[in-house]
């Protein structure tokens, strides 16, 4: 993973030292952990004597190695003993984030009879006479699959289903957290097509829903296609759906700001994987005429002989690498990699120029090299503002989903998503810098399950 | 599903009730409840005002139909409201029984960033360079698969994935309780060996072991040999060795009671299924050299064309039904269908006879019609005495198997486990009605774990 940018507390380390209880002790440690590029966080005091003093020191630092230079300074200070360091971001995940628990105790053979043998031989019945009722008796109605197969987690490539796991359980804690559902996360030992299709066939009975989660492209086109063909469950592409939807709420704003139309304006999206197909799609849905698609070779011409379909959905006259094509452009979408877009670049676009630096964790372009250039910027980090954050559609989209009981999530679902997430700023709200309401926001999962509920009502899929 | 014996806890009835607040109106309803045979619960005062009273009375029927016979009774009764009736069982059954939890909240951008990216992406790779860490920084190290297919669901048959979810709910229950492990439920939709093997297989990066439950003879036996081979976690098929080391545990002690030797005794098995199969086993694991072997169709010969490969490995030179040949036995064990033992086949046994009638939720015979016939008698059910209830082993076999993270757990340790718990019997307690400790005895599962773990280690199988 490249370094980031600036300190932030996903690098962030916890000192524990000693200090002599003298005037200046903890001043000198803090000066010294500034001056090395630290950022000072928390400090807790752990115990205090009329000699000494223990503290617990919080910095985030930018980088790995950043943090083995800040260990550095503090333990060459004099007079300070460094008794521990911790980092917060791996004692986090110690013995993993998320984990089962029952809603009620077994204290006794009543509960157990119940809960469990011979009782729950009654509601196995009730549910074999009659299927539907395994949303009444059962955690189905409320529990979503999490499922990779590793191959394209974040931006680290194909590290595999254990290294996966962990993004998973976080994914797990924002489904409780934003919508109140449990998620559990299912990291697959193969990454071939047919039998990720099969196995997550094979295991849907116990889901209300299957939220697929980075798996590489074209694979996962196939695999969410050919799953929302054969299950009666919601199947929910993340990467591409949830990306798509925050995407679209956040330019539906941008262009109020700007005040352009969507149909009028010209989109580059430079990265044509599964994210940037799927935000070109959904842009589509909501108006878009004039979008041009980039990959790593430069603008998708129609007479390219490499194309997937998904590509030639968007394929063009036009040729020319990003820089060609970039020029007068009303709009940047990068999905793709760190540092693809140059100053240069934004400043030959058109005027009041809309800049989306999706790139994880490092943007396309940084956005402090550009700031007097372009009318709006967002980013999928949180360190800047506008964050484009699928934490803003998934949790909604699978309350609402669920909730109606729809067999499908539909496209018209997500441009309604987009669309209340986009209403949440008010026109008095409405910035440069407040295109997007905050992921912290709990406005934003309700009025996007509300929304999905709706439409499914309006349009029949509704079963609940 | 028959009707049970006697009232139990599964048909658990709460009836609301306004009464006239009198007096002798409350034990008007309760006479009349249990002149109808219901066995008095719980009573709650809900509302009271100088006129009436208002009541929550739980009941216990002994099968549904019953249930409707005390609601009409209640129905019946004058100047008595009835305000509502509440089935216990599937009341705690809605929704479902488990949920999945977050360890910490995400409070804000800090927790975010460090529980999910860009933070989270130092973990993965964490894991990635080195994938044992799997065991450190995620769910693994603490998470069982509760897999079933739902071929053989209790003695229900095959009701399929749907109907086994509440059992395998509360399977994960009890892990939790008994074991401290977060379990959770595979139902698959596929019966097919292949399928079934490749799914676990898929799936198996995210769990610390795998319990495989309620699949049906012959299949269960390909399925776990198979995943024993080609995964690198505990597999488990509890109606097979759960149900063997309880059975063996209450069977050590039974012998003590009867002071009889193991390897003396003659015993008479009914019933050659997945459970029937593994009790044998672990009675031969535990010096047992006399066993007879019956199916439906009378104790298994040597020349009999229709052998499984499992069957095979008991069959003998003896020929005749049941009734023949438990002639003169010691001991009955029953893992076959209620009403399967006669009164008389009891009577034709050995002196200081043992009979375990294991069969659910009927036993093999009602212990009340040999009450004086028997030195020794265990059921499956907690109404009895000597419940054998595998609740005694699994969680601490997996407990055991996942914190020693052994790759397969060995037949060695299914003894060690069986001789655990019946070690938890001193031999002041050791009775004729006392041969197995309770299912809520809190030393069980620490017991068994540990007997696992120091196994484990004393054969070089122990990777932790």
């Amino acid at each position: 993973m490249p370094p980031s940018l600036t300190p932030n507390p996903s690098y962030s380390l916890t000192f524990r030292v000693q200090l002599p209880n003298r005037p200046g002790m903890l001043s000198m440690v803090i000066k010294a952990l500034a001056e090395g590029g630290g950022m000072l966080g928390q400090i807790d005091l752990i115990q205090q004597t009329r000699k000494i003093s223990v503290r617990d020191i919080t910095v985030y630092a930018s980088s790995s190695e950043h943090e083995d230079e800040l260990i550095s300074i503090v333990k060459l200070l004099e007079e300070i003993r460094l008794l521990n360091v911790s980092d917060r971001t791996f004692d986090l995940h110690k013995g993993g984030k998320i984990s089962v628990q029952s809603k009620t105790a077994i204290r006794g053979q009543d509960d157990l009879a119940m809960a469990y043998t011979p009782g729950v031989g009654r509601v196995c019945l009730a549910i074999a006479t009659d299927r539907s009722r395994v949303y009444d008796y059962t955690i189905k109605s409320n529990t979503v699959a999490v499922v990779t197969d590793g191959s394209a987690v974040l931006g680290l490539g194909n590290i595999g289903a254990e290294a996966a796991l962990p993004v998973m359980e976080g994914k797990a804690m924002l489904f409780k957290q934003f919508a109140g559902l449990d998620a559990f996360p299912i990291c697959l030992a193969t990454q071939d097509v047919d039998e990720i299709v099969n196995t997550i066939k094979h295991i849907a009975p116990v889901f209300g829903g299957i939220n697929i989660e980075d798996i590489s492209a074209p694979r996962c086109f196939q695999i969410e296609q050919r799953l929302r063909a054969e299950l009666d469950i919601p199947v929910f592409h993340d990467d591409q759906h949830g990306t798509a939807i925050v995407a679209t709420a956040a330019m539906l704003n941008a262009l109020k700001v700007v005040q352009k139309d969507i149909a009028q304006v010209t989109i580059v999206m430079n990265g044509a994987g599964a994210s940037g197909i799927a935000v070109a799609r959904l842009l589509r849905q909501a108006g878009a005429k004039h979008i041009l698609m980039c990959d790593s070779k430069g603008c998708i011409h129609r007479n390219r002989p490499d194309l997937t379909p998904e590509k030639l959905e968007f394929a063009g006259d036009q040729r020319g690498d990003l820089a060609t094509v970039i020029k007068g452009a009303d709009v940047f979408i990068g999905l793709s990699v760190g540092g693809a877009l140059t100053p240069d670049m934004v400043r030959s676009m058109a005027e009041r120029r809309i800049v989306f630096a999706m790139a994880n964790p490092i943007p396309e372009i940084q956005p402090e090299l550009v700031e007097n250039d372009v009318a709006v910027m967002a980013t999928g980090r949180s360190d800047y503002p506008n964050q484009i954050n699928n934490v803003l559609a998934f949790p909604g989209i699978f309350r609402g989903a669920i909730d109606a009981r729809v067999r499908q999530i539909t496209d018209e679902m997500c441009l309604v998503a987009a669309q209340a997430i986009a209403s949440l700023v008010s026109q008095e709200e409405l910035a440069p810098d407040m295109i997007i309401p905050s992921v912290f926001d709990n406005r934003v999962a309700p009025a996007v399950s509300s929304a999905v509920r709706q439409i499914a009502r309006e349009r029949g899929l509704a079963k609940a």
